[in-house]
């Protein structure tokens, strides 16, 4: 005979269960559209209230949805990565100046986000991209580095007569961003600074060279990285069930030879 | 003693010969250069009315050779991918409309696309491409979902000053198009709009990051699946014939060994 | 003993001798460097008779090579790719008109390539990438057909009012080009046709998607191709041994197994 | 009994301990940060003469290191590649005309980059870098040639016309180079270029393919390089061990069988 669930155990089966998942699901695609048609100003002009509303209650849905798992899984909610970024994101609407300042207005719209957390296969496309981080790290690393030291060069060789472009360390950490994704790097940048500094190609050139080159090693790391990754799961599981047999029968046949 | 042939039996070997094939795929290349001089105005001012005959006559062979697979082949025609290819770009042709719109009428030279599904070899390259893209769904998906959280977003914080980059959620998911291949992202696009909101770089810069991220973890997939399927086709040949002469012969040692 | 060598045995040896190898190396660079001086205004203004005639020793000394080779080998010479190469980069430079016109005149430079036929390290590398290209030709002619449909598209739809970049086919084919290649395709030609033809876009993006998608499968074939090629190569040599000795071991103990 | 350690010992064992080492990381940072307020035009106003100070207190702390370190070791200092790069960037700042040259000025902050040599994880990633450079050396010696051969023809076919862009070889290099980025290279340079010389194209877009072709098959074998590499390092270990073990229990049974 089982013992009646508490209220706490029907909750957690209430809140894990299919249906209510797609019901979820089904309510983040709704406020989707919904802050998708907020950005329509006609639309917007006629029925602005009534959008507004049901925006609202697809945020009270989010809040009562994580109120409910707080009471079912107390303090363990908190230690899945994914609890914690829905926590996040439905808690920003909820910061009372988030309803005047434009900003924080803007960013209801990350309440999509959550259709990643609440489907798995799109979870399992971001868990891979977020393991794939750490094997970055010192090439990322490195290009910060690379970066300050340009942006630094930058500012004390060019900043004086180009000011919007290296007055400041920022400004020149955001130009050099731009220089290095190829971007009017040349037409727009570097032959303009020429004109005044004759030999800044030699600052320029050697940057998007080593930039580029980090950039490719990254890339090559990463496919490597995945690929070896790949390969060792496949292979092992046919090759070390037919390896064990090989080994196993050879014993075998030692023992039953005569001695 | 054969059964004769019946007529539609006749009609099927016809059509299935390396012969027919071949004129096809000359009439698919003639018609190609058709409507290649159809786009030089002096020739058209000369002889346009030959040209356009020309082009009909190709159009006719086409229809001829559809009502005839559909003869031999009736509803198991509709089977096949290609066959439904052909039918969609020849029918488009035969639309009465076709004629006086000239978006229809350029659409004619899609036709030349027919002689991928006339030679093996193309179509063998354009059925790779379309298997590796379920493996690029998930990352697909989630690229839609950046694409219109970004869309959201810039049309709500940027629509205001500049209408004509942000203004919609259309214009906004084309500049961010634009933004992601890098093209004018930085001297067309940020520096203007960072004149009116100073912090637009802290939207963009982990736009760009952001997609440039999963466009490279798709390429990453991609050659490691391609690379996994090839391994694995090519050495499991010779390695598994291996191994079962490995294993059979150590059970043949084992059988004739005294008890 | 020997037989004496006859004149063409002497000059074949005489040819193919590292020493006269090295010689000819040294005229190659050493041509390099003329021609690159010959673009300096203000030294051809000086010495310029002085750095012809240079120029001309060099291109003697390169007929008398190929004539020297032509006696060694007679016919076999024309077997190999690089010296048919040799022999037209020479020959080219002694058409009479290749003094007249600037763009033969231009051509000279191309001697430079006969550095590649001249080491072997980099004859290597050129024939590794001449290898790659049969792998690509399916894929090439798929992009042949693409731009060519495009180019016919675009001319029948844009030509009229953007003669300059779709005006003719070639104008399409080379505006095309500079889109697949990312360069300005928004703010530089698609913008500016979007203000005339509004749905441009649904033109232009698919057509950026579909060719960018087309380069990054080249770019995976040529990978995995040469992956597998490198993985066989290597892999090989070592198992093939290894499993050699297994079965003749494993041959030896069933013969001498009481039967 | 231990004998008790010299000076140079004692030196020697101070150097290498982690808090030593620690304490120098720690100066390299604070240096940076130096550096990077040095660039902030209201802060140097007001206290530049004090972070001038730390910058030079800085820089006497890697003098001494360095001078305890040519102390320890003698002349196996030289032996190590980092140390070079170590003794080069603290002894630029010691030069007396580095006070006065603002680019040697500019030059300090590449002290930043002795954080690479002092920790071991960005030490690896660079060194990776640097072996990956030797299997490029023929694909770079073939860009070299293709970059010294267009701008040779580029002079001299579009440098009368265009001064700016191919007025000399150090011109015409920096624009292929722009072009070989795909920056503006067609809006910018090659569409002005065509409006003098009709045929420029057939210049420009071979050269853009073949430079493209060959930094792809140089990024294919940086790739191939470093998964074969990976691939044998991993499979050898556990294959090598298992293949041992096959053959010693066959040769086993061999020797245990009757004659």
């Amino acid at each position: 005979m089982r013992t009646p669930m508490t209220l706490r155990e029907k909750t957690a089966a209430f809140i894990d269960s299919p249906r209510f998942r797609n019901f979820i699901i089904g309510v983040i695609v709704f406020n989707a559209v919904i802050l998708g048609l907020e950005t329509s100003k006609p639309l917007m002009a006629a029925v602005g209230p009534f959008i507004h509303a049901l925006d609202v209650i697809c945020l009270y849905i989010f809040v009562v949805e994580i109120v409910l798992k707080l009471f079912a899984h107390h303090f363990r909610f908190f230690k899945s990565g994914w609890n914690i970024f829905d926590f996040i994101i439905v808690g920003i609407a909820l910061v009372p100046a988030a309803q005047s300042m434009s900003v924080l207005r803007a960013l209801r719209i990350l309440r999509v986000l959550r259709i990643i957390s609440a489907t798995p296969s799109l979870r399992r496309v971001v868990e891979g991209f977020l393991k794939a981080l750490p094997g970055m790290g010192s090439v990322f690393i490195l290009m910060s580095l690379i970066f300050y030291i340009g942006a630094v060069m930058a500012t004390k060789l060019f900043g004086d007569s180009f000011p919007d472009w290296f007055g400041t360390l920022g400004a020149s950490g955001y130009s050099l961003f731009q220089i290095m994704t190829l971007e009017s790097w040349s037409m727009g940048i570097v032959r303009p600074v020429m004109e005044v500094y004759e030999y800044a190609w030699a600052f320029f050139v050697p940057f998007i060279m080593v930039t580029t080159f980090a950039v490719v090693n990254l890339l090559v790391g990463l496919i490597v990285n995945s690929m070896s990754e790949t390969a060792s799961e496949e292979s092992n599981a046919a090759t070390d069930s037919y390896r064990d047999e090989v080994l196993a029968r050879l014993e075998a046949i030692e023992k039953r030879l005569p001695k």
